[in-house]
């Protein structure tokens, strides 16, 4: 490097007009008028014109006439004010431009595959991941990351100064199969062992606690082998913390100061704490869901009562099998291509049909009012109720009503509602709605596997007060555990832990994991809650999916520097990819397709 | 809990005598006076005597009685003063005492393997790790940790004012087979390949400089399946960062910045900077050795001149098969069992022999100031010689000389210097003397492989003005590397590297690597250089190593929370470990034991 840069050109101010200095960067935009050639110059820090004028050294004028996009060089100049009318009141730099002096060009590129200076949404993601460094280094491609920098800085700073202290745990751990598929790595010097990638630190965790740290977090990777449905990667970043001598509401507190914390340095918004508090039976019973989004209204009401008393068959078929009526209000009327479109949705979300009635508050008549196939069923008192119930004061509005099993009537009217919302646009722009779901049962029962299953993971504490149910009536056991939702997305959770043996010992019996078996699983971390373990608990959150919803992105993908595809692959480096046969033999491993060769 | 704890014993001063308040913690001690009970009670933040007094609730004095050391407590009392005489001031909470009312037990303990309250280095590793819970809660236990917690705040606070980007790079990646051992992750979605862990994240550092971040930092977890003599772990941690259009000097600069704030903040030591830069060819020729230690002298000499002038075969026979003979001056006398040891060791590194020269400057005679069995062969003029080239002015010393080929001369003196100045004592306690050591080869010849081979690794820029010598003397070549070395200890190492496509080309092509290789291992990063790279370089070091010698540990398993044995066994989960042969097939593997059953 022949010239020094001496700027970044985000320190580029008119205070600096009459200087010489050199910046280095990417060309972005190249110009010519005449013999004068324009460069748009930037680096991480910002965008600079560069002028070449003719009166130059030649030789530099001519370096500068083979210069295309991308090329990176350093650029010595004098900086100027533009000529009036030449200002660009869209960039820092502006009012001002660097009249080039000398030229290093430190390399040349290629043409990009897509336009560095437009928005890159149209681009294919596979062309996009395959050449992610144009796409970071593209006009604002940097700066999710750099926002990822200022979130995990700020995160940091707050948790350094409430004592907590960042501690790491192993990446090649025990397989403990417990919730999703581990990653297994095999071992060269034990044949046939494998030590496995952590799916969370969840046990490391708890082991800090009972070694008396008290406060621990911790930014750090996770793996799951799951079937990559959905926004999932395969391996993604949490924030995990764990507090000594804390109940519920202490964890909980410590959180909504972080992530107020978080907002207001990284966006400068102030959040409203403490956050509601909704208990998982109040959540799935108004929302339909135990992750409602609270930005809009549209809440479930139970109507069982009414339609119990109305001649309408469908819903007391529901009733008298057990079920339920409910439904919600929407302030519009449907057309009945829409109403049609409405049914299928909740059909394939398993209804039998979607129950309507249409309402017009300056109706005169009866029929004016009330208007639906169904509403011959109700009488005038039953439809007053009805009124009522749904606070019905909007001028047009749609009541639509699922008849089923419980949780078929939450699940669908919980999904239509989501979908409602979108659809008639209810959902304000960058609003963040954060609340915590509480009061989760511990057990749920598992038809598969013929026995209570762990709602959350079997180290979570039951509730003091339900502990004597922990034997007779496992399913009616809540549990000390709490999860915080943004805007409809569980982004975290987190429960106070089991922190004595006997304890720990009657939720595995319950689980149907022998003693035999909890010993090889879990037998140091019980054996550490012999040693004086002290209550604890904590949370963890999925960062990637927080930064996505704090900037508004579609995918995790968008945050993630080097994401894999839907189908776990880096199209960047190509993995995962073949290896040479004596890594494989060095491992003890023949893979299936080697074997089959052998015995071809 | 029903007692809810008002203060962490740390933030507790005689400023709070008379309050009543409530601490949490683990009993260290137990001693009864009569009816009345002390504990020594310690939370992460320190420790306090508590009394049980005759006088109180006479269920709480039995419930206190019931304590025994590792139970889990809350105390609430009332503070006062200790009674005269009875105060430590060996700890911060040593004049005042907490008068108990209340006693929550928290949980109960087993008695702990091992005291609490003593120095544990007696007690075996094994048990220490099976236990590593109790060995951190115990006294002082959790100090390398809470050190290591300051360490990265300090490194991270340096790093982001100076407008670093801590940018996450993926643990699920490509096996490169350069360098170590791969640790490998089988693919369940794509049969007989892998994913690899990383080595580290050297090729997604230089991408993320093409993508125009300018500046990187990570402290990222890195991955070596090597054999694990000497002080390895499978998994280590390294502070990594890179950085766009720097020099070497820029890097080392920066480092060297870092350094300092790092030892201010955490030691309150200040270094002097700048370190000293030594040359591959100097550290080698005046050391031994590549990682020279500087913290006291015993420097090699070269008595080539003189050795080649005297009659002693040995030296001379060395010579003239193009060798060396070089000494160290050891500023004391040998007992002929001493020198016997030495000579041993010599020659377990490889050395035909040791010869040795007495040295006593008060010898009024000839003999009495020379002693050797090869003093005979130098004469006088040639000793006047010695004793200039070596300085000698102590009052007693002895010369050490190996004669052999350059390599084995080297590192041979280079051992035993080390292996002095341990013996005598010359290394000062608690001194950090770190040094640069630049202009590296570029390559290496390997009898291995019958070529050359990377000193560093493949991306590693050549010094501009040794670039015609690439492929004409690519022995000669001088690559832009820099290795930081703490006290003989290699603790970091970095380079400028390579941002020219052309140049990465030569550069596999002189180490054999063909473009269809080259492009299956490498493609995406040279592919990346041909848009737009800028010159860039960067660092990375090892913290688990650097930590443990700001620490004065012995090895780097004291500051890993969760460290693997030499045979790359966690003792406390007992990884690796055999899983379900679900597992195994589901990821297309049959381990080699398995396929033997089968067959047999």
């Amino acid at each position: 490097m022949r010239l020094k840069r001496t700027h970044q050109i985000g320190e580029i101010t008119p205070k600096l007009i009459g200087e010489e200095l050199s910046v280095s960067g990417w060309i972005l935009r190249r110009r010519d008028h005449g013999g004068v050639i324009f460069l748009d110059l930037r680096d991480r820090t910002g965008l600079l014109q560069v002028v070449f004028e003719e009166g130059i050294d030649p030789e530099v004028h001519a370096l500068a006439d083979s210069l295309r996009i991308e090329y990176v060089i350093t650029v010595k100049g004098v900086l100027r004010r533009r000529p009036p009318g030449m200002e660009n009141p869209k960039i820092p730099t502006g009012e001002v431009e660097l009249v080039a002096k000398d030229l290093e060009i430190l390399n040349t590129s290629h043409t990009p595959p897509f336009p560095m200076d437009e928005d890159l949404s149209e681009v294919s993601e596979a062309i996009r991941l395959k050449y992610r460094y144009l796409e970071m280094r593209a006009l604002n491609g940097q700066e999710p990351f750099i926002f990822r920098h200022k979130v995990n800085q700020a995160l940091r700073e707050f948790l350094n100064a409430r004592g907590f202290l960042e501690l790491e745990t192993p990446y090649l751990t025990k397989s403990t199969p417990e919730g999703a598929r581990d990653y297994l790595v095999p071992s060269r010097l034990y044949p046939g062992k494998f030590y496995a990638l952590p799916q969370s630190p969840q046990l490391f965790k708890q082991i800090f606690m009972v070694a008396g740290f008290e406060r621990y977090y911790q930014i750090v990777r996770c793996f799951r082998d799951e079937d990559l449905r959905a926004d999932r990667q395969p391996e993604f970043t949490q924030l995990d913390l764990e507090m000594s001598f804390v109940t519920e509401e202490d964890v909980m507190q410590l959180v909504e100061e972080l992530i107020s914390h978080l907002f207001e340095k990284t966006m400068g918004i102030s959040l409203s704490v403490p956050f509601p508090r909704l208990s998982y039976q109040y959540a799935i019973s108004t929302y339909g869901t135990d992750r409602p989004d609270l930005r809009f209204g549209l809440e479930l009401k139970d109507v069982s009562e009414i339609a119990k008393a109305s001649q309408f068959q469908v819903f007391r078929s529901a009733l008298e099998k057990g079920g339920f009526v409910k439904g919600i209000k929407v302030p519009a009327h449907f057309t009945r291509k829409e109403i049609e479109e409405l049914t299928s949705f909740a059909q394939e979300l398993g209804a039998k049909g979607l129950a309507w009635i249409k309402y017009t508050k300056r109706g005169t008549t009866f029929e004016e009012k009330w208007s639906s196939p169904i509403v011959k069923f109700f009488d005038p008192t039953l439809l007053n109720k009805m009124e009522l119930l749904f606070e019905l004061e909007e001028e047009k509005a749609t009541l639509l009503f699922v008849a089923d099993t419980p949780s078929l009537t939450h699940s669908i009217l919980g999904e239509l509602r989501n979908h409602l919302a979108k659809k008639l646009s209810l959902i304000p722009e960058r609003e963040f709605k954060f609340t915590w779901v509480v009061d989760f049962p511990l057990f749920e029962y598992s038809e598969e596997e013929g026995r209570p299953v762990s709602v959350h993971h079997p180290f979570t504490h039951p509730k003091e007060e339900d502990l004597e149910l922990l034997e007779k009536d496992p399913l009616k056991v809540r549990s000390k555990a709490y999860d915080i939702v943004l805007n409809g997305i569980e982004i975290g959770g987190g429960s106070i832990r089991i922190h004595r043996r006997d304890l720990q010992q009657r939720i595995f019996k319950i689980l149907g994991i022998s003693e035999e078996e909890a010993e090889e699983k879990f037998g140091f971390l019980l054996q550490a809650l012999d040693f004086g373990a002290p209550p604890h608990g904590g949370l963890a959150f999925g960062l990637d999916r927080l930064i996505m919803l704090m900037l508004g992105k579609k995918s995790i993908r968008e945050v993630i520097p080097f994401p894999k595809t839907q189908r776990g692959q880096c199209l960047l480096t190509g993995a995962p990819s073949e290896v040479r046969i004596e890594q494989i033999l060095e491992l003890h491993l023949l893979p299936g397709w080697e074997k089959k060769k052998e015995g071809s």
